[in-house]
C-alpha cells in the first residue's frame, strides 16, 4: 500500500488506480500460479521463451510480465525480464524461502466473497459473510491457513527463537496457542533441543503442525492438544506461550479473557510472546499493520489491529506486569513480550 | 500503481501488499456506495458522526476511514477525518466533478469474474471469460460503461476540444465512433452552436448518448447512427472524426481497417482524433497506461495498448500522412491527431 501519492493538483488517476488495484493481485496471483518465476530463474529471460517454459501463450505472457514489471517484481531490459531481490528470494521454487504457497489462502475465493460484500460490513460493523464469523471451530479456513502461509511466518519465527534465546538451550516448556502450520514452536524445538512444545488448535490444523514437526524432526518432543484456545486444559508451569496471530480476531474483553488464560499456564518467571499487526496510536500508520484491521472488519465480528496501549491495557487487566514491544526487521508485525513478574 | 516502492533489502512485505491490493478496490467502491466522502464534505468529520451519517455501523465506518487515510483518499487529525483534494472534487455528490458513478463499471462482478481467470487468460493468450471477447454487438457492457464512465470522460473531452479549437465556432460536421456516452461530441457541440454531430454504436448505447445530447441542450444538432463502427454507412465529408477508446479492443490489422474507413470519411483537410492509454516504447511506463494491456487480455481475444510508433504505422497504413500525439495534464490518455495532409 502506501500506493502510489496523489498528485500534487487533482486528478481522477489515483482514483483509477485504486479500483483498479484488485488486478495487482490478480497478477501476482496468476504468475505464482503459472511459475513465471522460476521460469526466469532458470534463465528464460524473453517473453517467448519464459512462455514456453510455463506452457503459455506469448501474448499473455508479455502483457503479464510487463504488469510484473510496473508492480516491481521484475526488471525489463531491452525485452529481457529479470526478477527483483524479493522475487527471486520469495517467488522462485529454485528459493529455500519460497513463498508462493501463500496465494492459496490470501488471494482465494472466499475472501474475493467476503471483500465483494463489504459495503455490507460497514453498514452491520462486522462480517457480511455467509459462513459468519471465521472462528468457527474447524473452520476449513484454518486448514487452508496453515498449509499455505506457513512460509511468511519463517521471518517472525526465527526472530521469536531469537528474542526468547532459545539458543542457550535451557530446558524449556513451550504452549504454542492456535498453533496453525506449528512454525513458531517448531523453530525453538529445533534450536532449542531441551524445549518441549506443546501446540493447541483444532483437531484437523494439528495435523498439519505434526506433519510439519515430523519433517523438522523435532516429533518426539512435539505433543498435539486438540481444543479450542478458550476451553482447553492447557496445564501449567510453563516457561513460554506463544499466541501468534490469535488476538486480532477478538474484541478487547475477550482477549483479557484468553490472556488471564495464559497468565495461569505459565510459571511465575514465563512469558507470553504475541504476535501481532500493531499500528501507532493514529491507527493509519504504518501502512501494512495499520490497514490489517479492514481484513478484520471483512472476516470477524469484532477483531481489530490493537494499538500498543490497548495491548499493554488487556494484558495489564490479565496480570501481566511488564510488557515491551519489538520490531521485527523488513516485517510488517510486532513482537510484544508479557512478563508476569517484574 | 507504481504502488509501495520495494525496500531496499528483500522483504515479504511488498508481496503481502500486492496479494492484499483487491482491498484497496473494494474499500473504496464500498466508501463511494456509503457515500461517506459527501458524508464528510457535509460537515462530518468524527467516526461515529460519518457513521450516523451514512446509516452503518461506528466500527466499520471508522476501520474503513483509516483504510481511506492509509490510500491517500482521507486526511486524519486527532481522530477528524478530512477530504484529500482528489477526494473532495471527484467523490463528494456535492462536487459538479462527481464521478463516484465509475464504480458502476470498473469493479463490478463481471471484472471480477475476468480478472478471477487471468491463469487461463494468460495460458490461452485472450479472454476466458464466458462470454468470450467483450466485442460482441449490443453487450451489455457498454450501456454500463456508457451510463457510468462519462465522468471521467470530462477533463479529456474539454481537452480535445480545446485541441481541435471548437470555440472558434465554424461549422464543422463531426462524427464520433463508438461514442459510448457521447460525452466527446457533445462537449464540441456545446462549445461550437455550428457543429454537427453524428454518434455511431449500438442501439442501446445510443440511448444513453441521446439522453445525454437532450440534456446538453444540443440535440438538434445531434444525429445517432446505430451500428458496428466495421459495416455502418458512415456518410462522408466530415470535417472531425473522433475516435475515444476503441483501438485498444482490437489486433493492429482490425485498426488499420478501421482507420481506412475513417480516412474515407473525412474531407481532404479533415482530422481524426484518438483517445487512449499510449505506453512508451518500453511498455511498463507511464505505469497506469502501460499496466491497461492487461485489462484488454482479460476481456479481449487481441487487444493491447499500443506504443506510439504502433499507431503512427498502422495510421500511417491507413492513409494519415502526419500523426502528432498529445498528452493531457493530470490524466493518464493521451491524444494523437491524425492528419489526411500533410
Amino acid at each position: 500500500m502506501a500506493s502510489s501519492t496523489p498528485s500534487s493538483h487533482p486528478s481522477p488517476e489515483h482514483i483509477f488506480q485504486t479500483l483498479n488495484a484488485h488486478q495487482q493481485t490478480a497478477a501476482l496471483k496468476a504468475a505464482i500460479e503459472l511459475d513465471v518465476f522460476t521460469a526466469i530463474d532458470e534463465g528464460n529471460h524473453r517473453a517467448e521463451d519464459i512462455a514456453n517454459f510455463v506452457n503459455a501463450a506469448h501474448r499473455g505472457v508479455r502483457i503479464l510480465c510487463d504488469y510484473l514489471t510496473i508492480m516491481g517484481f521484475l526488471g525489463k531490459d531491452e525485452g529481457k525480464y529479470s526478477l527483483s531481490p524479493d522475487a527471486a528470494l520469495f517467488l522462485s521454487k529454485r528459493s529455500p524461502a519460497y513463498m508462493g504457497t501463500i496465494v492459496g489462502f490470501m488471494a482465494n475465493e472466499a475472501h474475493h466473497q467476503n471483500l465483494a460484500r463489504l459495503t455490507e460490513a460497514v453498514r452491520r460493523g462486522g462480517t457480511a459473510s455467509d459462513k459468519g464469523d471465521n472462528l468457527a471451530p474447524n473452520d476449513e479456513l484454518w486448514v487452508s491457513f496453515a498449509r499455505s502461509m506457513a512460509p511468511l511466518m519463517v521471518p517472525p519465527a526465527m526472530f521469536i527463537a531469537q528474542l526468547v534465546r532459545a539458543q542457550d538451550a535451557q530446558p524449556i516448556r513451550v504452549l504454542d496457542i492456535a498453533a496453525g502450520h506449528g512454525t513458531f514452536g517448531i523453530t525453538i524445538a529445533k534450536q532449542n533441543p531441551k524445549a518441549t512444545i506443546t501446540a493447541v488448535d483444532w483437531p484437523a490444523v494439528l495435523e498439519v503442525a505434526k506433519e510439519n514437526a515430523i519433517h523438522a524432526g523435532v516429533a518426539d518432543r512435539y505433543t498435539a492438544h486438540a481444543g479450542s484456545a478458550f476451553e482447553a486444559n492447557f496445564g501449567d508451569g510453563y516457561d513460554l506461550v506463544l499466541l501468534t496471530n490469535i488476538f486480532h480476531h477478538f474484541d478487547k474483553e475477550t482477549c483479557v479473557q484468553l490472556m488471564k488464560r495464559v497468565h495461569a499456564a505459565l510459571q511465575p518467571e514465563g512469558k507470553a510472546v504475541t504476535l501481532e499487526f500493531v499500528p501507532n496510536e493514529d491507527r493509519v500508520t504504518p501502512a501494512t499493520a495499520a490497514s490489517f484491521s479492514l481484513q478484520m472488519l471483512i472476516g470477524t465480528n469484532a477483531g481489530d489491529a490493537y494499538t500498543f496501549a490497548e495491548y499493554r491495557e488487556m494484558f495489564r487487566q490479565a496480570g501481566f506486569a511488564k510488557n515491551t514491544i519489538h520490531p521485527i526487521p523488513a516485517m510488517p508485525e510486532q513482537v510484544i513480550v508479557s512478563e508476569k513478574s517484574h
